[in-house]
């Protein structure tokens, strides 16, 4: 079994109360695959620019099993984003969005990436794309797709055509408001889960955990208390690296035990995301390190 | 052992989308012995008016040890709330506040109330009025109290000097916010537990679950995923009620096991609070509907 991942590759410069970082290695997929990578190495699909990094190349092929879906665009830049987050990172403004390479992003998906039976993850990119790559992947044994609010504004009728399409979202609690109009999140959960008729939805609430709805339950964790936050840049898509990995791992079952099991598991990944800038975080700890966290979790909320 | 509480018994005028109730029994004393009465039926310290009606005396009565501390204000009317919320709940509007009997409140705590070791419960009243029944009883085995942010705004002084004298506070997470300058919880809680000295700190997240900061752990827990909400007008007094009556049948070892395993019996008994209106949610579940939802509970959040 595998996981292939669409999305993302880029520089972050990030602004906090605290510290700043300028054009770290940021993007869903680095994120995702770091994540991942404990359980199972992603092959990833996305496009660089000519001054990605040899570092960041080096780094990305220990977290991934195939890197041959990744182009590099020649005469083109690497996706860049700048941001600045609030003192207690509830809010972040966008202080730079350069496309670049990403702008013309035309996702190829290599035949040795059919190979084997995977799991297609569909990070944040428009809907459009994300349709065309579920068209391409029509092998894959599960298909999740994240979104942005974004999308949701500017493209609702290509957002639903997609959502048709795949097994799965992952969402945040915002954005399952905004497809719902309703804030309450038990009751948009099930608006969406019958509406689009999903396998299951992940609805992601930040400090204040996750819930997963599937066909016949509710899960629903607490975060994992982190104190002090340093970066909380891409703990979303660590969150699915990791739960995709234990899905993979243990067979694609969706049974109401193992789906929580893979949410506790990616609540603890995803934790450790946010305590170092951009991909440091999950990087520097080792799997002694999310099973000694894991058994704090458990004395924290297991029960 | 023994619980005694001091605090509100009123009258609700309670306005939904979908629904109203006139004049339904309501005020944090009821809510709590509503809710405690389960594990511990507590002793209450509180003021009635003329109006306050047999059949509520009745329910007060099956779900109380003790009601020779609450008085009846003769030539005065209960406690009378009229409030309307938000189609989703999230907010809700104060349409009319009388205090009527409650404004002269003066607690006295019987005799009897001392025969026996006891948890005091300080419901949401004035800090002043608080910090003297702490006084008058010294000698119960843990002291906790409620608040609420008129009482941070209005009082702070008599607010934090009361703080010093209590065990533990429950608070939600707009308090908890107020009271340090922070919205990160985590970080608020921490903050709290240091410059007060308390033994645990309850933080309710409402909708998003509940925190417990003690000495050396922090307990966190989701709610209960409950769809649809009717009323949860009383919810943390619920909460408090289940939470103390959990600690007191189980010699109030304030140990991180037992705190937790309080705390999710807690969590359970107060969704059933908003399933209602007023009382009735949990008026009407038996011990074994309490037991089925544990199961539930365990499904949804237990790992």
């Amino acid at each position: 079994m595998a996981i292939v991942a669409v999305g993302s590759l880029a520089y972050d410069s990030i602004i906090t109360e605290k510290e700043s970082r300028e054009r770290i290695l940021g993007g869903s997929l680095s994120h995702f695959a770091n994540a991942a990578a404990f359980l199972s190495k992603p092959k990833l699909v996305g496009v660089i620019g000519d001054d990605f990094l040899d570092e960041d190349i080096k780094f990305l092929k220990k977290k991934t099993s195939s890197l041959e879906g990744v182009e590099r665009a020649e005469g083109r830049k690497s996706f860049f984003w700048k941001g600045k987050y609030s003192p207690n990172f509830d809010e972040r403004e966008s202080l730079a969005t350069e496309l670049n390479a990403f702008e013309h992003f035309d996702p190829k998906v290599p035949e040795s990436y059919h190979d084997e039976d995977y799991i297609l993850f569909l990070a944040n990119i428009d809907p459009v794309t994300q349709s065309r790559v579920v068209d391409l992947c029509a092998g894959a044994r599960l298909s999740v797709l994240d979104t942005m609010n974004f999308w949701i504004e500017k493209t609702p009728k290509e957002l639903s055509s997609v959502f048709k399409k795949v097994d799965a979202v992952i969402i945040n609690e915002e954005e399952a408001a905004m497809l719902t109009k309703t804030p309450d999140l038990v009751k948009a959960g099930k608006i969406l889960m019958d509406r689009e008729g999903f396998k299951f939805l992940i609805l992601k609430k930040g400090s204040n955990g996750v819930m997963v709805f599937g066909e016949d339950y509710i899960v629903s964790l607490p975060a994992f208390p982190v104190d002090p936050v340093v970066d909380p840049t891409g703990a979303g898509d660590s969150f699915a690296g990791a739960f995709f990995s234990y899905l993979d791992k243990h067979g694609m079952d969706l049974s109401c035990e193992t789906v929580k099991t893979a949410a506790v598991y990616a609540t603890i990944v995803a934790s450790f995301c946010v305590q170092g800038f951009g991909v440091d975080g999950i990087d520097s700890v080792s799997d002694e390190d999310i099973q000694n966290r894991m058994e704090d979790f458990r004395r924290a909320s297991g029960f």
